[in-house]
């Protein structure tokens, strides 16, 4: 027998290419000997307003706590969440960000056998997860760059368990609306888990997106997921959180890790549902940043997908590869996506105004050499 | 087919019960309508110090940055573990906890058709990673509660991919010197993994445990867990660490979560691993305090199993279960054993001198009764 461990690795994980995530800004200041002060990070659609004062305050009550484990439970953020949603805390599963909740529905439900569908050009979790499960993805072509979601339901199959919707999906931004949501659903087998990834819901602030947690209490297969990194502006601390049926939770809960989320999470996710301030200045800094940035594509004779996010996919007409080498020359870190079939795209966050002033200079000087 | 989305888990996973925590102190408030500042948990062997200066100063200057995702690679940590112990960091691979480490070697390395072997009364997540796996956990009884490493070495068949070892062991604080080691190295095949969970290797501070990390260079198949949850004081950041081989490091980091430690958690770790003086107070104040309850449980007639870690396995020579209840109510939370198969004993973690001192002064009350 081999005594190589990538060998004696299960067959999916020796195939699995790990996620590649935005760039930091202090590998790019190593790389290119750049200061980290002067780089521009847009590349992990980041909340640019900083850090809320109420969460900062809950933090430091914390942080004499720091030797003690976490609420393996999460009583408290669970609480809040039930109240938040009308549902029951025993609806609720914490996970060390939504990437973990996805990924604790892989282990708790594929397998070598079983499948699960997505779309093309969705969130990249999706496939790396299902084969880290040693399960199949099926993968659904797009339509428009977003979820095609009759095609979506048609791929389902005997050995399909579990169906990733992201609305709005990232990278593209694209989204569906509540009446496309309801046919889908009606047209699931009601054995087929629906994950329903939300990750950028509080963006969107109007009624051309569904809101899921309206759709649970008809659908025992729909799973909501949510995550405080975007407009709660708590990317560093990993908390996210599924709303599901009793059973799925239940089932989630068993496969989590007992101490999944950090006591700092926990208070700090308590504190941002709190701070309604906070989210609204989210919203309208987006919706103002990503005026400025359809502006200056506009100007410089660049298409984009139209978003529901906080990021804007932006089409450079040809291999985007170059263009991207030049931005980080500029000190500008943006998301190359070639990995999700889109080889002429770059994905931009929206950050503050000065941020999305110097990518678009930056991109001028690009495109103009 | 069923819409039981409890049947519909994987089967390993419908079995699974998942860990159970020490109880919170708000938790037992709660219940018994008692003041939380009065209450003393010696239950999840946190250190009892506090946390260091030099932690809360370096996180201090990370808050900043709260909405920006974490370093996925861990570069300055990992770059400081490998100084530390002379490795590369390429043989590194960070866990949101040890916790997060033993679960990556189980999804990469067990599943249906494979088994894991460890020891009675070893940690309870070696089975229950074994099992969420849905491979099969080989317990080898224990000798005088202790790892029996030869029959242990028996034990391993060919479908066996991973030994679990614990070093001192968690709860019966048990340990096993480096000849004994060696031996175990030398009689296991190359081509099982052995993993030797050192939690609490802080704490022995002699030579008759093995340093694991010696071990190392001679063994591909070695792979070392640590945390920075006990000695280093930061359980509530969630990090530990696995040092191995590259190519088993390689593999645990495909399955690892791309952001499985917070940004906290990372610069934290680094203070802590530079702060020696709290390491140094740290074992002292433990070994104080486990004299300290040695000679209260001598003084109860209370019978317990030499320890190496932060906590006593205090054997009450009958059902522990009513001593337990009598304890919570005089708002001590201890760990009951009964699910390691110790039901006539209480795991009492190593607190501050007035904690320890509460406990004997309970358990005292409590035999009275």
């Amino acid at each position: 027998m081999s005594c190589d461990f990538l060998d004696l690795a299960l067959p999916g994980v020796q195939k699995l290419s790990p996620y590649v995530p935005g760039k930091p800004v202090a590998e790019l200041a190593r790389e290119l000997g750049l200061d980290p002060a002067g780089i521009v990070k847009l590349a992990s659609n980041e909340n640019p307003l900083g850090p809320s004062p109420r969460v900062l305050q809950a933090i430091q009550a914390e942080l004499a706590e720091l030797t003690r484990y976490p609420d393996g439970n999460g009583f408290e953020l669970k609480k809040a969440l039930a109240e938040r949603y009308g549902v029951e805390p025993a609806q609720v599963t914490l996970g060390n960000g939504s990437n973990d909740v996805l990924e604790m529905i892989a282990r708790a439900y594929l397998a070598p056998g079983r499948n699960a569908v997505f779309s093309a050009h969705a969130f990249a979790v999706y496939p790396i997860a299902t084969q880290a499960a040693g399960a199949q993805g099926k993968v659904v072509p797009a339509a428009g760059w977003g979820h095609d979601l009759e095609a979506m339901a048609a791929a389902i199959d005997a050995e399909t368990r579990v169906v990733f919707l992201a609305n709005p999906n990232n990278p593209t931004g694209t989204w569906f609306g509540p009446d496309a949501l309801r046919r889908f659903l009606a047209a699931v087998p009601a054995d087929v888990l629906v994950v329903l990834d939300e990750a950028y819901i509080e963006y969107s602030g109007d009624d051309e997106l569904p809101d899921g947690m309206q759709y649970l209490a008809d659908h025992p297969n729909l799973l909501i997921s949510r995550t405080f990194s975007k407009a709660y502006g708590l990317a560093a601390l990993r908390v996210g959180y599924a709303i599901s049926s009793v059973p799925i939770a239940d089932v989630l809960n068993r496969v989590r890790q007992p101490f999944n989320v950090g006591s700092l999470g926990l208070v700090a996710a308590c504190a941002a549902l709190e701070d309604k301030d906070y989210l609204r200045r989210s919203r309208m800094a987006n919706a103002a940043g990503m005026r400025q940035l359809e502006a200056g594509c506009r100007q410089l004779g660049l298409d984009w997908i139209p978003s529901r996010g906080n990021f804007l996919a932006v089409d450079f007409g040809g291999d985007a590869g170059p263009i991207n080498q030049g931005l980080l020359r500029e000190g500008v870190i943006v998301r190359p996506v070639a990995g999700y079939g889109m080889p002429s795209f770059l994905r931009v966050s929206v950050g503050t105004e000065a941020e999305n002033a110097r990518f678009l200079a930056a991109a001028a000087r690009v495109l103009d050499q």
